[in-house]
């Protein structure tokens, strides 16, 4: 009973979080469901190996925890998590709190947190194998109590943003886990928006990849700056081996997902919260898995992309709307995360949403903690109209716009970009145009309409019933 | 024991269908919660109330009707129809016929179907009152035999195209639900279509509602010949009579939903469809109820609109582009009724289902007679492929760039026509750019990636694990 915390799971992210809470001084005991993993875990562990305190069962790793024992599941999300807890509670006394660090859905957080016989939380931890090991992101959701128990350990080793560490706790239940669903969200468009301008860089104004690289860079040198921006750039720059090729150039153009974007779209639509540039994201990764209809569409259509003419587009009026483009994907993030707080009864903090973020997520950026100034100001205010942003979109927006009508001209998909423009237009727009859909409701199911002048609701047009 | 067939509910679309019933030669034995109102539609029902058997009873409903029977539930979708059928039945014999015909969420129509201890099935009525009165388009869920118990009723009663019940058994359990969702969504992004050229039409050319009416009129004419265009012209052609205003002009630019169209949305994202115009749509109409922030928005930034210089768009381009987004949408809508065939292993018949929207519903059209020619002719291809429909997207795909185009420089949202181009767009390019989103992926999270020249999959950059 040496050890301060528990892990059970010793893949790429449990082992690497497990050699970070070593190095960062805290006594862990470690189990997987297969002992040589454990074993050879341990062996690798070098200096930290005296830290660690490898287990061969369940029973020996609770044995092994100090109580009130805190146990943390990095175990694939769902139904293995489930099985997971079900094994170890019975194991475990009445304040042993488990906490499970996986990529949960929140509905599951939420509804292991009301079930548990005992304490439990469930963290999201973002920035990959890298984070894990050195520095994650870690949002938490759960009992204050709880938080509270644990947090000395969960701060010391996740990123530190200039010395603050990116580690805070979000809310009740899932709020955690719901949290990261959204960063999973923003990180969608993020990378959609940046495969938006490569391919106008490449397709429409003939830029190789290396060109593409220098480009990047040099983004990452300005407003841009981010972690995103920055591995595009090394993307963009790396030679393949086999083939001296640009690497880029020998990638398959179809995207993966792991599902987290499509949770986060799922999850608005329920909230109706806007969310369209994070939407079209995940849907530009569902088109590009189809190949075989885009071979297709090519040779019946011929090529979509057509060349620009020289001067068409200015690399600066490229960085000018990615500018614009991040800005306004965020601003729907956060107001969806509002939309969130209010609907399910958590006070998610704002600010230090995106001061968490700053630090050791994928998403992390320079400009995260502009964000965290704007909604430390109000956090109940869209950040498109936080001071700080509304300058930048003041000065952005008519070169996002040329960036999508030239794509829209050109042939370019550019559907994250074009979202977030109409966005921002729908959105300082007092008298839009669902006048007429409210119109054609009312014509054909009696739906109703609120007139303008008088507000009155439920009022109809001289057509029939 | 002498009704065909029964109805439970008679709000105003369960009693618009009796009416129906009753025209089409049917004996109808009928029963609401509250008797008054079953005696005051019985009483109302003129010389229908022959055929009519107003019922004070759940029992005296069911002993109404000849064996074996069928019965009609027109309730509320959700919680009501559970507890409507399991108060119903007790009181029924074993060969009895339970049809809900509500708006039910397709996957409660099939937990019904699964946990019911007799038959039922779930069927679409798509058309509103006047439709349910007068002839809807009807999609049918359940096991086969149900549907050919009671088919004769439903094909009287639906609407005709050129002689052909627009009345169709689509499959298996909530197969008709789930047609009717998708109905819906596609009506969603049609009607927003139209809002979207409305606004170009007022906002940036300039044109008062009458003008707009004409618009409408004269496409009705055309290729765009619908029930949506036509009654988006009537409604833009009427005068207030408070006011003496256009009717349009003093209607809250606020929609309403009633969630079929976020189903779809949901569903399609659980799919791995994409249908981003519809999914535009249903954003469009979250974005247009927050009138307070959109307000905000305008006196911080200034309006978004901004008048067009004579000569920018012509009607003629407008509605070019109109039949090119209205063309994409329905793609959409098709591919994702094609995945969840695949998907729930049904085999949803798509030309049919093109058929039986042709007449009652509210996106009848004759475009939809054409849809269905080229679903006949290959129901598993991409309905923008087919030869008709291509050439017409080939005609009209550059009028469409126009109105993307000047709509984003002259600060006019055209989320879902934009939707439309980039759908079109990303189905055109063989050599898409997710290969940089898999470069991404692969530098922070090791996800690995295909090769183009040799197809190996998972393959990883030289960086680091």
């Amino acid at each position: 009973m040496t050890s301060e915390i528990g892990l059970i799971g010793l893949g790429t992210m449990g082992a690497a979080l497990a050699l970070n809470i070593a190095e960062k001084g805290f006594d862990i005991a470690v189990w997987n469901r297969t002992t040589q993993v454990t074993r050879d875990f341990h062996a690798d562990a070098g200096d930290l190996a005296a830290k660690i305190t490898p287990t061969d069962s369940l029973g020996d790793l609770v044995a092994a925890i100090k109580q009130p024992r805190a146990i943390i599941l990095m175990v694939p999300a769902g139904e293995a998590v489930d099985a997971q807890i079900e094994a170890l509670r019975p194991l475990l006394g009445p304040d042993d709190l488990i906490i499970d660090a996986g990529n949960a859905n929140f509905h599951d957080t939420n509804r292991r947190a009301r079930e548990s016989t005992g304490p439990i939380m469930g963290i999201g931890v973002s920035g990959g194998e890298e984070g894990a090991r050195h520095g994650p992101s870690i949002m938490g959701g759960g009992k204050r109590e709880y938080w509270d128990r644990v947090s000395h350990i969960l701060m010391a080793i996740s990123a530190k943003y200039e010395g603050t560490p990116c580690a805070t706790w979000m809310g009740e239940e899932g709020a955690g886990h719901f949290v990261k669903a959204v960063h999973n969200g923003i990180e969608y468009a993020d990378m959609q928006m940046i495969a938006e301008v490569y391919g106008i860089l490449r397709d429409g104004m003939g830029y190789g990849a290396p060109a593409i690289a220098d480009v990047f860079d040099r983004w990452n040198n300005g407003p841009l700056r981010s972690y995103l921006v920055e591995i595009s750039g090394k993307v963009a720059g790396t030679t393949d081996a086999a083939t001296g090729k640009p690497l880029l150039d020998v990638i398959v153009d179809a995207a993966g997902q792991k599902g987290t974007g499509r949770w986060t779209v799922i999850e608005a639509q329920h909230l109706a919260a806007p969310i369209p540039a994070i939407e079209a994201a995940v849907v530009a990764r569902n088109l590009s898995s189809q190949r075989d209809a885009r071979a297709a569409g090519e040779a019946l259509f011929g090529p979509a992309p057509r060349a620009m003419a020289d001067g068409t587009l200015s690399i600066e009026a490229l960085e000018q709307a990615m500018i614009g483009g991040k800005i306004l994907c965020y601003a729907q993030g956060f107001a969806m995360i509002s939309a969130a707080s209010d609907a399910f009864g958590w006070a998610l903090p704002l600010p230090e949403i995106a001061q968490v973020w700053r630090e050791g997520c994928i998403i992390r950026s320079d400009m995260l903690n502009d964000m965290a100034s704007a909604l430390s100001d109000d956090p109940g205010r869209n950040l498109m109209f936080a001071p700080y942003f509304a300058e930048h979109l003041k000065n952005c927006h008519e070169a996002l716009r040329q960036v999508v009508a030239q794509a829209a001209l050109h042939g370019l998909p550019a559907p994250a970009l074009g979202s977030g423009l109409t966005y921002f237009d729908a959105m300082r727009t007092h008298r839009g145009t669902a006048n007429m859909i409210q119109g054609q409701r009312d014509y054909f199911g009696w739906h109703g309409f609120a007139r303008l002048d008088d507000g009155t609701t439920g009022q109809h047009g001289p057509w029939a019933q």
